[in-house]
């Protein structure tokens, strides 16, 4: 039997989603929890991952068991024996068909960056920072210039297994609260480091270290050497895996728009 | 030389404000980063403490040392050996009649409630929780039974400090984002846990458990054992510390009111 499960989590104390020996991932928490439910070892696939210090809102996974457990065991059961950090949202009996990453249509992004001249000690392990005023019409048209296909070579870690770079962005949106940027970005996927590796450029063009045009120029050249480096990941969240309606998923309306204007 | 400070800090990782020995206070860690820029033992006194896991937004605090240091060196120096998680705001020469707790006019906390069934992960440790229907009307009745000068006998902890119960609170304001609520308080002075019992209290009556009127009991009783249990310190702020505008500080503006309606 398979379950698509969707799961929230504050990233900054684990190592990412993906399981690693020694350190503590994400996969793991929730491997060993469904595992303390079902009394068997369980395995799950995530439909994507994110790295250390990145959060989700809307993370989705799968996994295959032939133990019959109520759904209320496998939701609150396994929130139990999670840290509070991870929340199972919710679970869902999946035709064998369904695979968490295969299945799925698109993927959104929210990235929360504070532009204040002393950074937030509340929101720290939240939010991007930098001190540098910014242009907030350059940081719009910088990142328009993200939007539709391209070769994201550039903004690729030199980590990244994908086997092609080209991605398409469907859109994103930039709003402001207070001194607060909130980004969203849908595309259809990411590469490794992708969306942080935008926002450093977004925002060195809206601190005019760079011009919008250069993004072109990096687009055409393909070199990540030429991409100003990685920006903070504790102001990435992964927020909604989007999947066709047939699989009747709970509607997926995850957003960390939460700041008054 | 006398000097003013205020200071925003994540309280989750510390023991509270006020200095212990073998546990991380955040009166400790400043003091030890003053210390450092002025290479002299500093020790510094608070407006008011707070407990393990509360936040502040304007927590103020004076010092006094002779070395001479020009105040850049005195906020972003400090905050150069402080935590992320703590951060030095402005710092002021005061004249010496200045004291931080005594000088205060007034105190502001807010206390930030999550209403979910399942508490968020990504602000767990930035708000308390509870997953009872809470009925909106009765916690804005629940909540001005505090409002007027009243003998808190019944609020505070049994470990309080405090010569005489009696406190005044000028008004609680009650506002709803999404599913959290958010009270800010403004009062002379709070007991110790004074605020997280009435939390406590105020959801005990939107939940129905108890009435409305058996907050006039408790004022009436003074019986700390029939209040109901302290209630989480993860979602209370102490915003702001108000004093005569004679001695010149930065406007007090500090909110959590950030969220979107």
């Amino acid at each position: 039997m398979r379950y698509a499960a969707s799961v929230e989590y504050e990233g900054t104390n684990f190592c990412g989603w993906q399981r690693q020996s020694s350190v503590k991932s994400i996969q793991e928490e929730i491997e060993n929890s469904i595992s303390e439910i079902t009394q068997t070892n369980i395995r799950i696939q995530g439909a994507g991952r994110t790295d250390a210090g990145v959060h989700a809102l809307g993370q989705v996974f799968h996994f295959d068991t032939d133990i019959i457990r109520p759904i209320k065991s496998l939701t609150k059961g396994v929130n139990s024996f999670l840290p509070d950090s991870i929340r199972i949202k919710w679970v869902k009996k999946v035709p064998d068909g369904f695979h968490a990453r295969f299945s799925a249509t698109s993927r959104q992004y929210q990235y929360l960056l504070n532009n204040a001249v002393i950074n937030s000690s509340i929101w720290s392990n939240h939010c991007g920072w930098t001190f540098y005023k910014l242009d907030p019409k350059l940081l719009k048209i910088a990142s328009q210039k993200f939007e539709g296909r391209h070769d994201f070579s550039a903004f690729r870690s030199s980590e990244c297994q994908a086997k092609y770079p080209i991605r398409s962005i469907e859109n994103i949106r930039v709003e402001k609260f207070n001194n607060f940027y909130l980004f969203t970005i849908n595309g259809d996927g990411f590469l490794h480091h992708q969306i942080r590796n935008m926002i450093a450029t977004i925002i060195s063009v809206a601190k005019k270290e760079i011009s919008a045009d250069y993004i072109d120029t990096l687009f055409e050249k393909k070199d990540r050497s030429l991409t100003p480096a990685t920006f903070s990941p504790n102001g990435l969240y992964l927020t909604n895996i989007k999947y066709d309606k047939t699989w009747g998923f709970p509607d997926n309306l995850n957003t960390l728009n939460i700041f008054k204007a």
